[in-house]
């Protein structure tokens, strides 16, 4: 045996990237507009880069508090408060090395062997293969795509809720479809959720990227504290520190030592300058996030305008987050279409294919972009299409 | 059941640091000397945070390579061929976490739910702890504390290995003991794992914190490329960055994608402004880390001495790490001696609670420290003693 097939299994079937494919294929050309990750084009703010450099070259290079230093906790319950209308506290924060890992401990502290989480699919890819690497099974619930868009029907979800279901991960608005739930929505799969003892996994990363109001509904509208919801969170796209890799856990205050003591077991903290970084970004970030998100309204429409002139593409403006997930008429392999738009017209897509059951022929646009790359963008797409599909 | 009743099993087993509790319990104490944890007095020196400081201002914020960016890779083997006289390239290298995730993802990938993990006791708590997060049982195998100091008798080892067995990890130099593994130890412990299929977690940290020869004896100079070892390894030490929260694997590299892949799904890589910083301790810092030895051997010294002079501490001066793991003679709950310290002499020791079976009347002091205040912290543990012992 060798060492490779004396690995675990569960670790071994962990999938490689399906977006990784694409880009390794076109990172190199010259010219080509990449929008097949989910990050926009802009680096950290300024205000964000020099709060991290000063803290590290000021020698803030020592362990710090497991759950993040308090400055940030504070400044995590201020922002929330400002725009969640909650009351929290730094009690209920934890700062984490990553949105991923938020999911990661969730996981951790909710499902392992044996057990079966749900989630909403088509999806990032992800949630269910961490799942999977924990041992838990990943059951998705198919999205419906119709004249309106993605939607959900809550029927799907009851009947897939067994006796071995520990939580439903529900990311509105969501990665790829822009699907985002309205307050009903989110108030019937937590009455769900309560009658079954069942946690959910809330990722609503992208509830300020809202198109059709001043952000996304969020359970902290609807839940009572002692609900059974952990949020998990990032600060990589409001506020373009993708590369950091920092987030937090939002969660009620009994649960946090125990989280804690999972942050401790698995990364053991985050480096103190990057969380100097991060309380700048929550302090003084809303009008950075503001412009993205105007930015990325005025995207998501010229594309969205260049595809249906096109008579050929299955699309509805999503309501949320920053991506535009279609359809072409006549592909069926986005893999392959993907393969080809890198070629033929220099335009970075990810297929559906990374993006799990019902997805294969789609594709997934991240609009987070200066709008004369867009623009770029949405003819060399409508070329392509006029000659391929 | 409330929301904390619900969590997983595991989860809610996962110990808080014995470590913590005294920390909590002195760290505001003005004029506290502060041994108690894994860390030295020193920031992490200039050119190391200039250069992380530089590509952060740089705007390097973007994702980057999962598995580290190949320029890091490629210092990482530029200094294991220089002090362990390997040939290893970029492929046998994977950027993570820190060292804590290494263990963590190395986990991940050789034993899970049902299996078991052997390790030595006196041990740092962590790595039992994040096995039975994953769902694997952590078995203690035994160091004998003889007038030579800690030793392995492999046939405690061995009566410990069963069909369950999937690795065993090995900590040499020892955090707390100091017990290091000669050559042939670490040839009868791969001996072993060969024989029954098992996989070696090889956390050779301190490796260059050496006090008897240049380096600790490493499984790079007896293992066969193939051999299922995996190395676990932090920036921490060796350059001062515990704060920084980065490490890395070692591995054949036909397993690089299976543990790019578990990156992907647990914190998707590390900032690339902190790699630039690593790029830099590894290529420039040597000289740092030898300073960081010799100092560390004259406060072993003094330490011992001091310790030596009372009559009443059972002590040997340890061939590697950077600390002091020492009895005192009719003290058998070190935790409640351990606030004694704290209030009477004003100095901050880890209690041996903390380092899990056989430990619980011992004490350990990390001696990576500037001298004066080992000299003075040397002195008030000499009287404190004089009072209690």
């Amino acid at each position: 045996m060798t060492p490779f097939e004396s690995l675990r299994i569960e670790a071994r079937l962990a999938p490689e990237s399906g977006i990784v494919a694409v880009m390794n294929h076109g990172r190199r050309r010259e010219g080509i507009i990449p929008l097949w990750a989910g990050e926009g084009d802009l680096p950290t703010p300024d205000f964000i880069r020099q709060a991290g450099a000063d803290a590290l070259l000021a020698g803030e290079t020592f362990y710090t508090w497991q759950r993040g230093i308090p400055e940030l906790r504070e400044a995590l319950a201020r922002y929330h408060n400002r725009h969640f209308s909650t009351r929290l506290t730094e009690d209920n924060f934890l700062v984490t090395g990553s949105g991923m890992q938020s999911i990661q401990l969730a996981l951790q502290a909710v499902a392992g062997h044996g057990d079966e989480v749900v989630y909403f699919s088509p999806a990032w890819p992800n949630f269910a293969a961490a799942a999977g690497i924990g041992g838990a099974k990943p059951i998705a619930v198919q999205l419906d795509n119709g004249n309106s868009g993605w939607a959900l029907d809550i029927e799907k979800l009851k009947a897939l809720i067994t006796s071995r279901t520990k939580a439903i991960f529900i990311n509105s608005p969501s990665n790829p479809t822009g699907w985002t739930a309205d307050k009903q929505t989110l108030r019937d799969i937590l009455k769900l959720a309560r009658k079954h003892g069942i946690w959910i996994i809330a990722d609503e990363i992208y509830a300020l990227f809202s198109y059709s109001e001043d952000r996304a509904a969020s359970f902290m509208d609807i839940m009572d504290p002692e609900d059974r919801v952990i949020f998990v969170n990032s600060f990589s796209k409001n506020w373009a520190m993708t590369g950091w890799r920092v987030g937090w856990l939002t969660v009620h205050p009994s649960l946090a030592q125990v989280f804690e003591n999972l942050i401790q077991y698995s990364t053991s903290g985050v480096a103190q300058f990057m969380q100097k970084g991060a309380v700048a970004a929550l302090d003084h970030g809303d009008d950075f996030i503001h412009m993205q998100v105007r930015r990325a309204r005025q995207a998501r429409d010229i594309l969205c305008d260049a595809l249906a002139s096109t008579g050929k593409a299955q699309v509805t403006p999503p309501e949320g987050a920053f991506y535009l997930f279609f359809g072409l008429e006549g592909i069926k392999d986005s893999m392959s279409a993907a393969f080809s738009m890198v070629d033929q017209a220099n335009i970075g897509i990810a297929p559906g294919t990374a993006f799990g059951s019902g997805a294969d022929g789609y594709f997934r646009i991240c609009f987070n972009r200066k709008l004369d790359d867009i623009r770029t963008a949405a003819d060399r797409l409508v070329d392509w299409i006029g000659k391929n599909a």
